[in-house]
Order: C-alpha cells, then structure tokens, then sequence
C-alpha cells in the first residue's frame, strides 16, 4: 500500500470500527483514537516480526481488524468469539495478552532484552502505553530498568489526557504542560531516565508519525515518543463527551447518538447502591473517606467526589498507592471505604496483607465486579478473591446476597470492626425491583442465616449467587427437600451454623461464585471433614481454569452455576 | 538537650548501636547511615505528635532507642522482644509498621490528608525513604498522587546509592549525576512533579540538616529533601563492604571485624543450592536466564551475575515488573528463573496470574524464604504462597524435601513443562551433609512418594518441613506405625497416591509450613471429603494469625510444627 492511500485507510478504518461497535457494543473511544498510529505502526514496522504491545488494549480494534480479523470483528467480546484484548492464542500479531494496565513496558523490554541475548539486533520492540496507564507504579519500574539497558526499544505515550476516567497526579499536568508549549527540551523525566525522547507529536497526522517512527526505527537504544491524540477522534459526540464513549454500548453510528435503554423497573446496579449508600453514610459519618484508583465512574464513587470532595480520591491506577494509603488515613481514625475491582485488588495483595490487615486496620474495602465480568473475559474476572483474601488472617470477608446486605454491611463496617472488612459484590444490577434504600439494620459479624428450611439436602451458598441457588430451589421436582442456607461472611465462618448443618444433613453442597480451589467451599469442607462429620459434600464454584468471556449467563451455564445446571445437581441429589 | 550537645548524642547512639549489633546480630549499616538524620529530625519536629514514617525500617535503630527503647534493645529481632522494624503496637513513635520496602509515603500522605481533613494543619508528616526504595512502583504512584494535593508532606530521601545490593537502574544514575554536581537546578524529576525540591545535603552534617528541616517546617504543600548519606557511616569496614555489613552477624564493636562463623561440614545453603545449580544448569542450556528483584545476594543469584552478566537481571525493589519482565522473555523462548522471596511476590500477585498464569507461560519462579524467615518476623515469613498461588490455573507448585529435590525441580523445570512452576524452599541452610552435587535427574510431574510404610496413621507433607516429621516419626513409641508420605507437588495433587492413601488409612495428618487456610492441607481434606472416604483428617499448619519474630526453631514450636510437638500429635493418634 502507498504511503497515500493510508488516508483513505484511516477514513475506512474508523468508519468500520463506528459500524461494528454501535451494534455491538464495546470499546470505543480508545480505538478511534490511535486509527492513525496503529496504521502508521503497521506501515513502518514489519509486524509480526518486529513485535509491537499494546498495553490494557482497548485500544487495539484497529490493529486487530488490520491483522486478519475484519471478518471475525463482529463476534467481538462474545462467546468464542475474538477477545476485546489482544491475546496470544488468537494471533501472532498479538504478542502479548493485556487487560490489566501497565504491562507493555515490561513485556517489551522481556522481549527486547532477549532479541539481544539472541543476536536478533535488527528486531524492533514496541510498547504503546496511554498516559493514565504509564503513572502505574510498574510502568515506572519498567522505565527505570529500561533506561539503563541497550534494548531496542520504543516506548510511544498515547497522551489523550483520559484513561476511563480523566487522567489524574502530577504526571498528568507535568505530560499536559508540554502541550501548552512549555520549554522541556532539558531535563525532561523521561530523559533524565535515560531515554531518547522526542515529541510531542501530533498523534492523527499520518505523515510526521510515518516520519518520526521511520526515523526512530534507526535510533538504537530506549527510545521514547511522545504522542498527542483525542480519544473518540473522528466522532463528534465521542470527542465531547470521552467518559461516556469509552464504552458506550449501542448507538447510531451515523450522529454518534446513544440509543436510550430500556431501563424501566430495573434493579439498580450494585456499583451505585454502592455508589449512593457511602454518601448516604458520609453524610452522617464526617470520618467516612472514599478512595478508587481510577474508577470513579465504573465503582459509582463519583458521587461521593461530587458531594464531598474533600473526603473522595480519585488516586490514579495506582491500587497499591489506593490501599496503603488508605492504611495511612485509617491510622489517623478515618474510616475508609478503598473501592477495588475484584480482579484489580490482585495488584495490592502485598499491601493488603502487609500494610492493613497484618496492622489489622478497619479499612473497609468494596470490591465491584467479583465473580464473572462476562465479556471483559478472563484477564476480568473477580473469581479468585475468596482465595486469596480467606487466607489472611484479621480479614473479614463478606458476599452480600443482593443490594439490602451491601447496604447494611456498609453501614455496619462504618459504625467500627476493629478489623479490615473486603465486600465483594457483582457487576451489574441487582435483584430487588422494589424500594431498596430501607433503613438500615445493623449485621451481625460472623453471621449466617438460613433461607429456606428441607430435609433431605443443604445448600450452602455465599453471595449473589445464592440468587440462582434459590431459584433452583423453587423448579426442583419436590421444593420441599433441599435446604438453602446463606453465608454471607466467608470469614469469619458461622460456625455453630455448620455444626447445626452438619449435624441435620448428610449431603451437603456448596455454591459460590469463585474459584473452587482454596475458597468458601474449601473452607466448609475443610470444616466439617476436621470436625469429623460423615457427610457427602459437593462444592460447586469455578473450575480451575482460566474461563474466556461471554455473558454472565453463558459463564454461569459454563461453570455449572446457572439455574438449569443447579436444578440438575439438586435433582440428582434429593 | 541543646543543639551543641547533639554530635555527642550521635558518636553514642552510633556506639551503642555497634555495641548491641556486634553482639545480637541484626541491621547494621542502614542504621548507622542515619545516624544524624535520626536525631536532626526527632530534634527538629514534635514527634510522636508529628508522624514520622521510615521506609522498610532496618535504619529505624536509632529512632527506637531515642524513643524509649534503649533499654530493650538487646532483646532486638527475639521471640517476644522488640522487632527489627517500626512497629505500630511496640510505639506511639512507630506510626507505621513496616518491613516491606516503597510503602512509606502513601502512607504518610493518607495521614497528611487526614491531618487536613481533621483541621490540623500545623501537623508535620515525614517519610524517610532510601533510593533503592524510591525506585519502586508503588512509591512513585505515592509521588504522583501526593504532587497534586496540599499534603503537609516532607519526603526525606536517603540517598546511599545502595538498598542491600547496589542500587541500580535510570532513577540512581540520575541521582548520581547531582551528586556529581551536575545542575539540575530546573525541571528536575520532582520538581516535575510538583515537590519543593531542595538539596542534595550532607545527611552526616547535623548544622545543615537542623537548619534545612526546620526551614522546611513552614513551607506548605508537598515537599522533597534530597539527603546525602553514607550506609555504615562511622564504622570503617561498614563503610567500606556495604552489603556484608547491612547484617554482618556478630562482629569485634572496636575493629569491626565480623568474627568466623563456625560453619564446617555444616549443610549448603538453599539460596546456594540454587545459585550454584543455576549457573550449572546455564552452561547447558543457553535459553537459561535469572531475574531477582533487588536481591542478587540474598537470593544467590549473584553466582548467575559473574557468570553469566548478559543473562542476569537485577530489576531494583520492582517484583511486578520482575515477574512480566520474565513474561516478556518467556514468550521469546527464553526459560527464565525469576527469583523472589515468597513473602515479596505477594507484591507481583497480579502479574503471576494475568501476565504469566493466564497466558501459561512457562516462567519458572523460586521463592526463596518461604515458610518462617525467623528474626524478621511477621512482615517476611513467607506463609502464604502455598494458599495464594494454588487457586491459580495453570501453575504448578512444588516444595522440595531437600537440597537434592530443589536440584532435581529446577534441572527438570528448564527442561520444559509448558506451564509456569513455583517452586519455594526455605530460608537457612538445607539437611544433606555429604555431597549434593548429584547429577540431575528427572522429577515425574504431580507425583508424590512414600518415604516410610506403615499401618496406623499416615502422614501427607509437602515441602522441607517433611524433615521434622520423619525425626519426629523415628522418635515416637512404636514407630512401625505412622506412614510418611512426601508431597512435593502441592499442584498438580497426586490423586492417585491419594486415593491408595485413602483406601488403606482411616487417620490421616497433613503438614506444611504455610497458612493452614487454603494451603496443602485444605486441597488434601478437599480431595478426600469430595472423593467420600470416611478418613479422621488433622490439618497442621501456620495457624490462622500474624506469626512475630523469633528463631525458626521457636516459630515450629509456636505452631506445632517442631519435632516435638509432632510427636505429641503422632502419638496421640496411634
């Protein structure tokens, strides 16, 4: 292709991206807005032999629709279908799988390092990284071990100013000063770290990003270039409005107009009970704080920002900043609600076990999307949080079944545990059509309860999930004999209800929405085999296995959780 | 005490320290660089009034015996004494525990923010931070957040260019370069962003330190010292062998002289172990690459550094970019040993499962110190890897006998598995006094033996803590009785030996050296009560709480893990 066609090339690109994803849903912003330097990736490198990374890679549509994906394009984020992230197994193009922030420079500089040791000098490495992405305290790691390495390496900032949210911290008003045309020449960070820098350049001219990436080519060494783009580039109302067209589900692909949903009489979603409840509380607890690294939006902590800004942070992708420093407030008698996604607390697991829960402070962490994401897929997932939080000592863990536990959970964290709580709820909406803002009702710790009384089987069942369990329950040949029995706290485990189950049935099942290894159900059986109790036990939970996207329903299905396979195991059962 | 007197106060402090250390053993170097720091700063601000947070805490010596514990010093780093680190429950001056390194300022900026919030504006906050710890991920996510807030926050940097091993990376070769009296008078890194910058200092020189701390006292918002200081300063030898003196073991307090060890015929270290064998395995097999964060002595990887400097790395205090870094690689074909200590990959715990697990990437992980570390207490013992890596799809996870099996494990890791391994081994030295030097052998994956038949009680361990069980075996009455059986995969489990160990005993025992909680124990228990055999299980294990320091022996006893208490338990079952 001519270096003139590829105009024509961005034009067609975006228009098909718009086409796909307005039917579709999914990634949108990101993806428009790097049209030209993925295709000006592609024109001056000799992918996949040069081996190019895109880090968190929403933004990666265009590279995928331009390595031999166009057709498969519209079964994005679906069952079976192409990942919403590049992915290794699905193309050679995609060097390296992401979905979590901050990878890319790491991961290049792996692969770098080791195109050296195998004498492959000619071979280019490429790590695109968003500006909100590099402020991540790995990105810096990978910077700082870079800088003092012969690695043939180009490091290109995607500097829109936006991550999901806006982009936040120091770095950003430094990265936004170059803009407006302050002098950095000397003494720039990412010189004074040892790297070639250059830029900032226009990130939608074709030419001078096919110039200075040819030239850059030749530049041996940690380079970096620094590359200005709008997120949503190309549509109009994208442009405008950068947080709602991140992903803005369905729209018409002509105006860029968001089809209305139909939304009547639907349940909340748990991230605004969330959302709502700490404001709610804040406004009666004046030591109540909101934490979220860069989720403002996706947790609902936005309105505690908009009505108590002085008591609501917005740290930037930086969870392991997010929980430490919740840590530090706590000492100091805050009461601070760090809201964490499941799969995103992964990244302050040190923290978490070091700097609070081995202190043993009340810090009070919620954390969104645990159990299946659906079509974010397995870098997503929040199934692992029961096992690596149950493990912890001074830990309360804490599944609420629907919006009314989450509720009064957070209100009774508030009122003083003495010990740090993690909250795990789903994504998506809740069950309660009805009023759910009730007054709230103080939770006993430790507590759990009994939802349907049987005879012949107990369901024990923690979370959300115990939703499908009682529906199951209702369409079983005879209700009557399985037993439904709700542990909301995964820790501490309602003992003397165990001893009480163990004692009336002998089968047993548990349920949970997480991996089965090292979980709820692990910690039951583990109970009731050290207690010497002669009882069947059948846990049911995620299987061990990395599980792809789809919806929630298709996961529930795939992992035997949804209502239909649980009416097959409890007919077999009773 | 007036300021004239305080260069007698600092030669005695300094003597003290030597004299104690010389003695008890413990952290020698750091404490003696900050000296003058120590007492300029308890000089200068109302402490405990004004919080004052030391990163990792091995220079925290002098401000504990300025603090009230002079004269419960010598019982530094003993069961039941006072800990080698800051410590929250030990002192009001301790405002913050720590041990783990970069946690400092998010955690001084959450009480700064508090102060704030709570009106107390002249409260000062303090973070001492050394340059290998600066360089971490997470303390650069603090100083992203911090720039843009109002935080009454001085951030001391203690600049000795070496954390344990030399610093490395662009962020120290940008700081030697002030030393050096290059300007950087403008758009330095942290007056990037948005700190007071002031300094370098001489951190031995109390009159600027005084002058220049209490200047900073009324300046407002986020604030930089650049500190620099000499690890060992005031004893010569320290001065001059910098990483055999951060903990020498007991040494002559007057020449400095560390005293011989009385080391003959003793067993190898694991750490050498896997040193050695690594470099051996390396002259073989040049796809061979090592990566420690920070610890090219610690871990032994040092060996790997002389021998082989193009395929060693040591990243700086940076686990997360460690363990991606080794994706990177691993994706290029390279078989990369990422050596970290357990308790510091709870730092990586997302990159193990997003970036390595996820895409089964055959990266093969050592973690060093697993199980009790002993003296360093509740912060370093390595007890929760068995629970948090064995809910991860894909890994394998293997704890060795003896020096023979970490051999034979990393001899058949590199050979290939298609799947990442963890393999953790203790801290100390091993078991084998003769020759361990064998030539390799292959280990059959998920497979676990019989290490002793029997009849009455079988015995399931996994990892070197099988010694204590097999001398505590040889000792109990009637000794015909209990079966040991070896587990070293904690995953894969071996279902078949299970099973032939579920049909023969009805009283089984497992024991690790790791949390009781979703470890070995829980996936055997899990194994058995799924599988429907009526077997009488006891679970031995770290107990379900935050272990403090104390000799290894001490440790095994306080969770009934010595040979002792095993033998108690054994034969109370037989």
């Amino acid at each position: 292709m001519k270096q003139s066609e590829l105009p024509t090339l961005a034009r067609e690109l975006r228009d098909f991206i718009i086409q796909i994803i307005s039917q579709k849903e999914g990634h949108l912003g990101a993806s428009l807005g790097v049209i030209e330097l993925t295709i000006a990736l592609h024109y001056v490198f000799d992918t996949p032999n040069d081996l190019l990374v895109w880090d968190v890679g929403h933004q990666a549509y265009g590279h995928k629709i331009l390595t031999g994906r166009r057709d498969v394009f519209h079964t994005n984020r679906d069952l079976n279908g192409i990942s919403g992230f590049p992915k290794r197994s699905e193309s050679v193009y995609d060097t390296f799988g992401v979905g979590h922030s901050s990878t890319s420079i790491s991961a290049a500089l792996g692969m770098a390092l080791a195109s050296n040791i195998k004498n492959e000098k000619e071979k280019q490495h490429i790590a695109v990284i968003g500006d909100a992405s590099i402020a991540s305290g790995m990105a810096f790691e990978a910077l700082n071990h870079a800088g003092v390495t012969d690695a043939n390496l180009l490091i290109i900032l995607n500097d829109n100013a936006i991550g999901i949210d806006p982009s936040v911290g120091a770095l950003k008003e430094y990265l936004a000063s170059f803009k407006e045309g302050e002098v950095h020449e000397e003494n720039n960070i990412f010189r004074a770290l040892n790297f070639n820098y250059s830029g900032p350049i226009d990130g939608h001219n074709l030419e001078s990003l096919i110039s200075e990436l040819s030239r850059l080519k030749s530049v041996k060494g940690p380079k970096f270039l620094h590359v200005i783009t709008t997120k949503g580039k190309g549509l109009q109302l994208a442009e405008e409005n950068q947080v709602k067209y991140h992903a803005p589900g369905k729209f018409d692909p002509e105006t860029g107009k968001i089809y209305p949903k139909e939304e009547e009489n639907l349940p909340q979603k748990f991230q605004d009970i969330f959302g709502h409840t700490l404001v709610e509380l804040a406004e009666q607890n004046d030591k109540i704080i909101g934490v979220t690294p860069a989720m403002p939006s996706g947790s609902s902590m936005k309105y505690m920002m908009e009505k108590f800004p002085q008591r609501a942070f917005d740290v930037g992708i930086a969870e392991q900043h997010a929980v430490t420093f919740s840590a530090g407030m706590a000492t100091q008698g805050m009461t601070v609600f760090c809201n964490v996604y499941s799969t995103f607390l992964q990244r302050a697991y040190d923290q978490v076990i070091h700097d609070v829960a081995l202190q043993n402070l009340p810090v009070i962490f919620c954390l969104d999307r645990a159990g299946f994401v659906g079509e974010d897929g397995a870098t997503h997932h929040g199934v692992f949080d029961l096992a690596y939080l149950s493990c912890i000592p001074n830990m309360i863990l804490y599944a609420p079944l629907n919006e009314i536990e989450l509720r009064n959970i957070m209100y009774t964290a508030q009122l003083g545990l003495n010990h740090p709580i993690a909250i795990r709820y789903p994504r998506g909406r809740g069950f309660i059509k009805d009023e759910w803002k009730l007054p709230f009702e103080k939770v006993g710790i430790g507590k759990g309860y009994c939802l349907k009384e049987g005879s012949e089987v107990a369901i024990i069942s923690t979370g959300t999930i115990g939703n499908n369990v009682a529906e199951a329950i209702k369409r079983v040949s005879d209700s009557s004999k399985p037993a439904h029995y709700h542990f909301p706290f995964v820790k501490p485990l309602d003992v003397a209800l165990l001893n009480n189950i163990g004692s009336k049935f002998k089968k047993i099942i548990t349920v949970e929405e997480g991996g089965v290894n090292g979980g709820f159900g692990s910690l039951v059986s583990s109970f009731f085999m050290e207690n010497k109790y002669d009882i069947n036990i059948k846990k049911l939970g995620v299987p061990d296995e990395f599980i792809e996207q789809g919806t929630v329903n298709e996961l529930h299905k795939y992992s035997g959780l949804d209502v239909l396979s649980l009416i097959t195991v409890l007919q077999n059962m009773i």
